[in-house]
């Protein structure tokens, strides 16, 4: 019997060549099964769903006007190239993404040509294209440079830095404009409320209009800036899109961007416009096409495994509270005691705890868009005016805000307080989200209290503790997923700054953990117990101010000092290291041993095979104090799991 | 004989409190005298200059139109802040600018209640600002909030970041663009163009439109958003300031930012409107009122001491060249070979020294404003099409940028150049610029190479090094200000990856220098020899890769090891520290001794004094051996200079 392929056309697309020779009414059947490609692979292997659903036409449209890879295609943030994978040979290996050794679920320069920059960040795409429109210029090309970025990521301040450079520069760079009014969240500021205007105030404008909009730039009379002043009075008067008119784009739109009829001829002719930057706003909707997803809140941004025929997604039962629950948990409690508290997030309220917040104190709640720089000095500004600040960001992400952590909070030594989610590695998202080294880049500015939760009890004390830290900013680093199911205390308890704990005591060896590797550390203890090891673990809580004295005590008692951190060199273990040296206690035989990630990017996986390949594990730990005592370890006397 | 004060009104006044109870009309006579002492002050002390001259009549209509320090005045960059200083209570120390213990050259809140908000990084002022604003809603408070921001500040995303945010809330901020048409560089970028083409298509408002302007709002019709829609679309007509509307800002201006007639009465209306977001346009003229400083191109942006009378500055003969020369003539002779080697930098061409290969290459240069997320990210779209890009950046300022290093660069192993200026700690300028973290913020990054230049020869070898490495990303970092007069080479030499080199050979102390401390380590030596200990000198040259086999060898053969960096903690001497562990180096009796910044801001001086301070000199280094030989080090046997 005869099986009939539900996506007959698809199936005959191993590159965009393939596309390109089809008919332009084939598109449209590429487009729908494209889109049925999608929710079916994305149902086996969740990921990132509503973003690539809205882009399904857009994709294909792309790819099928552009000659890519020799044109650049740029996806900011990446999370809606499913589609774009698919149609760039990749499709046989779709249902591998986000596993180990499968696709990664963003744009990779390693995985594909058709991938020209990787993006997991938002907001790079536009740098990163001006940076090959300049590179085609100088050596002579001839390519176009397409950068296709979402209004959410519309609100970050590289966006603007590049448009800001590009509308100075006569480069030829096409940056499409995704507006689905979402990104993770509903998107904020007064960009994406102007967006909105531009396109409720006249609906999309129609392929005759467009047609018009382009047409008057198609005489090459551009080159100088008389001309431009022309051009852009005629904009204001004629066009929406001053802003970006203002700005030295070229703007084109808002078009409908699932409607191929307008979307094609569109492409085609801002392609073959001779200009400086152009901008083209088109209009989506996030998860289009999908009924479940279009009902849900969230348009199905991320999604695990799910029941095509029904949307519900096979959702495991949790063992423990996530520590972003016990973040906005806790928060709440101590803001019910204290008015001064105040909780901020950069676009991220659910998946950093702060959307708990913001239910019980929507006043005291504010999401800033993603706008990370803004988001530390606001809460600085806050915080100089005798307020409490929580600002809620990942580890990855405090990375867009570093220099006014360091200027702006550390050097004032201001009170904000840094709640850092998504510490260590994360899994699925892979390298370009790991959380490896805040201990390191904040771990050097003076004034910084930096702790770390070694389970989810702790972290309710450490928020505790960080409301009474009133007179310098302090962090508390805590991983992405569910605690270790430990028993919850009622309210928090302030901990003693600089202070330490001893969790098990021994004679030999001696665990001090920075972290959730605390489970491992016990659990290697074990193992180094069965082989006659006494072995003391302790609990750093600090790694700003360190607890000195606990330290030199593990050194001074014990043959073997270990330590152990989710984060890369740098962090914990260079400091206790430093601590070790300036008091002269590695003169004298401690065998002292600094357990970090290894000085590579990992790849996406599980997050335990990670910190496997890692050497971060139970069996690492083990591994490592064998080999500090000179012993060789036989790996099948191991008992772990 | 009596003296006549060449000031008589400013000497009455000691606070904004002494100045507000003058008339209107001797505001006037305050700004000249304030100026005039400006002027005078400088002369004296050097320091910046223009910048402050071009706001005197905006710094006296403010503090007396204002009720400072209720009133939250925030400077942006606060490199402008003398004459705000002059008139806060600080005229006494003003002769004592950017000198030890004397005022700093930015805006600190230590220093002053009128300083609500240290700033000395640019784009801080409007997030800081907003923050206040908020907190004074929340607590139900009436004063104001004033951030008063350069054109050039504009360019830096941060300040859209907050302008977005700011335009979509209904908090009352003020924020007053002082646009000079020049920042340190003449400022660029789309934004720089529109404020121009504002200011030029109708000069400045007259008082009487500024008033209409100002008028039409007075009504409190604000509140709902269905009438800012009508206000947009009035504005949309009558006004210029369309794109600062469309962010959600309420727009005046153009004033005549010395005309104290105009400011006076439209900063009163703008302090008595009822409503959100104000953005006040005023334009001012850089070293207005000083002759020689209007006269030049960069209007005494930045100077030393100098004659009031000509103008004339006491530059003192360069004894060997600066490093930013260094850099900036080396990449010229490597860019005669090579063609696609390109240069950028973020608003800091003579600073950098990329203005030399700007002469020589204007089409292959890029001064991208200030912006370094999208200088970084831009390089890394020119590095995936083959070019060599150098991003030359301040320490301090790479901060801005450390995501896009991190995610753009890093784990993309694409091969951008960076030159890290200032690297250190600065001088005069203070903590806000110390280069002091990127050893700790780069050196945990997989894929990256660092290196520091021990002289200026060193740093020729070292370009040449870096456009060598085409497969990952580099950096080389140098101090700011002179090299050592060493002899320099003809051309540079790619040095091996990854080694260093023995200096001086000895047999019983090892001194490993990482930078420039090296003439320190030189001068440590010879003490240390006249004390019978013999001492080997070796230049790391990389910390990453680092020399593992001569940091080994060191570790045998000698029963001190210290290491000495112009860094914080986990930088140099951590990943010494970690290679001795790993390879059990530290189990057997080395005295390995890592000497490195201290935990503190450093506040400005002399560079000297601020290593001495910090222990990081000659003596220093005496000192550190001597303890950690267990002896004793005497103070009164050093014959150190």
């Amino acid at each position: 019997m005869t099986t009939f392929s539900k996506t007959p056309l698809l199936d005959t697309i191993r590159t965009p060549d393939d596309l390109r020779k089809l008919k332009i009414e084939q598109v449209r059947q590429v487009a729908d099964e494209l889109r049925q490609e999608t929710i079916d692979a994305v149902s086996v292997t969740g990921g990132h769903f509503g973003a690539g659903l809205g882009v399904v036409e857009l994709t294909t449209a792309i790819h099928y006007i552009f000659d890519t890879p020799r044109d650049r295609l740029i996806w900011d943030v990446g999370h809606q190239a499913y589609p774009h994978k698919i149609l760039t040979g990749r499709r046989d290996r779709i249902r591998t993404l986000r596993t180990g050794g499968g696709l990664s679920g963003f744009t990779k320069r390693t995985e594909s040509d058709y991938d020209p920059f990787g993006a997991a960040h938002s907001s790079t795409s536009i740098s990163a294209g001006l940076g090959m429109a300049v590179a085609r210029d100088l050596s002579g090309g001839k390519n176009n440079v397409i950068a296709v970025i979402g209004d959410g990521s519309m609100s970050a301040g590289m966006a603007y830095e590049a448009m800001n450079n590009a509308g100075a520069m006569n480069s030829r760079l096409i940056v499409i404009l995704n507006d689905n009014d979402m990104s993770i969240a509903p998107p904020v500021g007064a960009m994406s409320a102007y967006l909105s205007r531009l396109y409720s105030g006249k609906t999309y404008r129609s392929l005759r209009e467009a047609a018009k909009q382009i047409n008057k730039r198609l005489p090459k009379i551009l080159a100088n800036r008389a001309n431009r002043v022309e051009e852009y009075s005629r904009g204001f008067m004629m066009d929406g899109g001053t802003l970006f008119e203002e700005l030295g784009f070229y703007y084109v739109g808002p078009i409908d961007g699932h409607n191929l009829d307008h979307l094609l001829p569109v492409l085609k002719n801002v392609r073959d416009m001779e200009t400086g930057p152009i901008l083209v706003h088109v209009v989506t909707q996030k998860g289009k096409g999908y009924g479940p997803a279009e009902a849900s809140a969230d348009k199905y941004h991320a999604v695990v495994k799910f029941d095509v025929a029904t949307g519900a997604q096979a959702k495991a039962k949790p063992n423990a509270p996530a520590y972003q629950n016990v973040f906005g948990q806790s928060l709440v409690k101590e803001a019910e005691k204290d008015d001064k508290i105040v909780a901020i997030t950069a676009a991220m309220p659910s998946g950093t705890g702060v959307d708990i917040f913001n239910k019980a104190f929507p006043d005291r709640t504010f999401d800033v868009g993603i706008a990370e720089q803004h988001a530390v000095t606001f809460a600085a500004g806050l915080a100089t005016e005798g307020y409490k600040p929580f600002c809620a960001i990942y580890s990855t992400f405090l990375q867009r805000g570093y220099d006014q952590v360091v200027h702006d909070v550390a050097i004032q030594s201001l009170p904000v307080r840094f709640a850092i989610d998504r510490a260590g590695l994360v899994g699925a998202d892979g390298a370009t989200h790991a959380g490896s080294f805040d201990c390191a880049y904040l771990g050097c500015l003076p004034n910084f209290v930096i702790m770390a939760a070694s389970d989810e009890a702790e972290l309710v004390h450490m928020v505790a503790t960080q409301v009474a830290i009133n007179d310098r900013p302090s962090a508390v680093r805590y991983p992405r997923g569910e605690g270790r199911g430990v028993e919850m205390p009622e309210v928090g308890i302030p901990l003693e700054i600089g202070k330490g704990r001893i969790v098990r005591q021994g004679n030999k060896i001696a665990l001090l953990s920075f972290g959730t590797r605390m489970a491992e550390c016990e659990k290697a203890a074990d193992e180094l117990a069965a082989h006659g090891l006494s072995t003391t673990i302790a609990d750093a809580r600090f790694m700003k101010p360190l607890d000195v004295d606990l330290v030199l005590k593990l050194a001074r008692d014990h043959e073997v000092l270990l330590t152990i951190e989710e984060g890369s060199i740098g962090g914990f273990g260079s400091h206790v290291m430093q601590t070790l040296s300036d008091n002269g206690m590695l003169d004298g035989g401690l065998r002292m041993r600094a357990m970090i990630l290894p000085d590579e990017f990992i790849d996406h996986d599980s997050p335990n095979a990670m910190y496997a390949h890692a050497g971060l594990d139970a069996k690492g730990i083990v591994a490592k104090v064998f080999d500090a005592l000179g012993k060789d370890y036989k790996t099948e006397t191991v008992k772990l799991a």
